[in-house]
């Protein structure tokens, strides 16, 4: 596309550019900006520096229709978006008496006092308007210089892509592209344990008519977050009840949320408690259900049956199945499960055996190769074999939201057609 | 300092731009070349398109004293960075035998064919010199553009901290410090669970005296990495010595190295096996050892305890303990370690309890509180206490770390005074 408008990017911090902490901004708003239309032509990190900034924003606005400017926004000397955006526009800083009323009495909420260093927050340059901030302290602001929309947003990444996509998304999506501003809602969803081809296809499939309509996708740790855009609510809900009809209700989901989270609600509604053997996986999908504040009142524990002897020992495999069958079988996934159940509390289990490489693979069980089982106390037991691609971090990460899929299919009494 | 050359990193590749993978680069070359005694003035993403590509090197060239171009070194047409780096010298490319050579015989050696494609990998613009890549299949290349220093190198990350580290850093500690070249190499060290104020400051009291002397630091996930560099290298070493006097020979090691790495070496040179007694970390610790292939020669397997039933009902821990001392105590933790030993016939054990929070903190055990008990069955036992800061994360990843690193001390008969 030839008309793609041309969006630049600022991020600003000399703990940026001194390399103290990661920038996952870019990554953040640029498969955004993307979705939305826009063609990132450049990304730039600066340290504090008035100068460069100055210079840099100077040139950006000149030749980009859209600048957004991540961080800069707190309270110190330091941060000096609001002091070189004005500068550029020549424009005066003005107070915002609501801006400040808001943080006066956020600080108050949380039983705290606001330093007065703080009232510089509550500054934006003239002609410009607030960006609300519904995480943090300080809002951002837009507006244009020249010809190009300018937008300053905090660099805490939690505030950042909440206010992106509330606030901006639909305040760029109707400047842009002619969407109206009020219906250009986004409908965020969580694709888990879809493949990304497989879930770009069937967007293409679910959309492809609708011209208005427009979505972007960004693969996280156990998850691929999309989010649809259409002018009307019912178009936007259209497609992504197409998504569920076609990935069922477990691996399509409303909002951001990741696939150890989902069980973890499932489980605590349900007053009931979930328990793991794994054997590849090592741990791994205890550790993402642990992430989780509260995850003791649904998680009673695991054995990690790393070793045959183990599967033995702590399970009470037989070995004539590990045997007979090998470690990495159906029937060795369904007896590590059958055993948990029997010798624990748990209301539901899943156990993970498989061949995470690089090495141990065979022709007959190539690397990738894992067998999943999960039950249920009150009954039923679902037993899947995978062949996962990708190297050893790849497919342990895949059993083990396998294993929580599985886990949270059998609670609910639905089968998972998964396509791995 | 006033005096810093100023060094501007740019990152080529439309994958960074939309958004597709996040950038590392900019991060670790910011640590480093601050490290180094550089004032990194911009780091600048930039999609495949060689206008704006050649526009931007223009400005970095003339503003910088040393211009790092990471990316477009492939073999494909969208990579760019060759021709335009040529572009701008006016300088034709030139055909480097050796280069050829290097990449026909390292792909027959791994049983591959070079594509004709790949002849483009072996061209640099005339003028330059060559970097040679001790971990993937193209070189970068380096020289000088009117008064500034440009050096291309490849994009995958593990290609560009090698080569940045082995033969970047002399070069340029060569050519701006006026170290000599051969003699300016790096020691490379890893700082396992020291916090990063006391790691400064022991290096500060370590190679405070010594001008010539300069060090960085980076903060990775489960360690700091730490590079020394004086122009000898008994000067480096009596650094390091120092730092091993201070934190002793377990936290401070040579090169980049995890904790759970340096554990897994240590059991497989005894031929020896670990299992795990994980509350809190739920896995991490475990989750940590599998991440390494060929794990299954040193890990027997582990008990995620994480209820108190599962305490009693896994490992055999008795109530009573539980009860009268806590579930977070040293009585807990040894008691857990001790049943761990005699229920398997692992040779090490560790066991791990404690508060990650953010509920379920007092004020006699608040969050963060942690009780770690690591046996050996040749005889020896670790049993240590810590007030670990930081949220949930912080806690359990310090909590998995700490297990590690004391089941290594409680093998080599080494105690450990952690800070922590």
């Amino acid at each position: 596309m030839n008309k793609q408008p041309i969006s630049i990017l600022f991020s600003v911090g000399t703990e940026l550019t001194e390399g103290i902490i990661l920038n996952t901004h870019f990554r953040f708003l640029g498969a955004e900006l993307r979705g939305l239309g826009f063609h990132t032509r450049k990304a730039i990190q600066i340290p504090d520096d008035p100068r460069v900034f100055r210079e840099e924003l100077r040139q950006a606005v000149a030749a980009g229709e859209l600048v957004i400017i991540t961080g800069g926004l707190g309270p110190t000397s330091d941060d000096l978006t609001r002091e070189v955006v004005a500068d550029i526009c020549s424009a005066p800083l003005r107070f915002q008496e609501d801006i400040w009323k808001d943080l006066v009495s956020r600080y108050s909420s949380r039983g705290g006092k606001i330093a007065s260093t703080n009232r510089k927050q509550a500054f934006i340059p003239e002609g410009f308007r607030i960006v609300p901030n519904g995480v943090g302290s300080a809002p951002g602001f837009w507006g244009t210089v020249g010809e190009c929309v300018v937008m300053a947003l905090p660099g805490p990444p939690a505030e950042l892509e909440q206010m992106f996509l509330a606030e901006a998304v639909p305040l760029l999506h109707s400047r842009f592209f002619g969407g109206r501003e009020r219906s250009a809602q986004v409908l965020v969803g969580s694709a888990l344990m879809i493949p990304e081809s497989l879930l770009e296809q069937a967007l293409q499939e679910a959309a492809g008519a609708d011209e208005a309509m427009l979505w972007s996708t960004r693969v996280a740790y156990d998850r691929i977050v999309f989010t649809l855009r259409a002018a009307q609510a019912d178009r936007r809900g259209r497609i992504f009840a197409r998504l569920v009809e076609r990935f069922g209700p477990v691996r399509i989901r409303t909002g951001d949320i990741q696939p150890s989270v989902a069980l973890y609600r499932e489980l605590d509604s349900r007053n009931e408690t979930i328990a793991f053997a794994e054997s590849c996986t090592g741990g791994l999908a205890s550790k993402m259900l642990t992430d989780i504040p509260g995850a003791s009142n649904v998680f009673w524990g695991s054995v990690v049956a790393y070793s045959n002897q183990a599967k033995m020992n702590l399970l009470g495999v037989s070995g004539r199945i590990l045997e007979e069958r090998g470690a990495v079988s159906a029937e060795a996934a369904s007896a590590m499960s059958e055993q948990l159940l029997l010798n624990t509390p748990a209301d539901a289990v899943a156990a993970i055996t498989g061949i995470a490489g690089p090495e141990g693979g065979s022709a007959e069980k190539p690397v990738g190769t894992v067998w999943i089982s999960a039950r249920y106390r009150r009954g039923g037991e679902l037993c899947k074999g995978f062949h996962f691609r990708g190297n050893r971090d790849a497919v342990r990460r895949r059993s083990a939201v396998a294993a929580i899929i599985l886990s949270e299919c059998v609670l609910r009494g639905e089968d998972a057609q998964l396509e791995y």
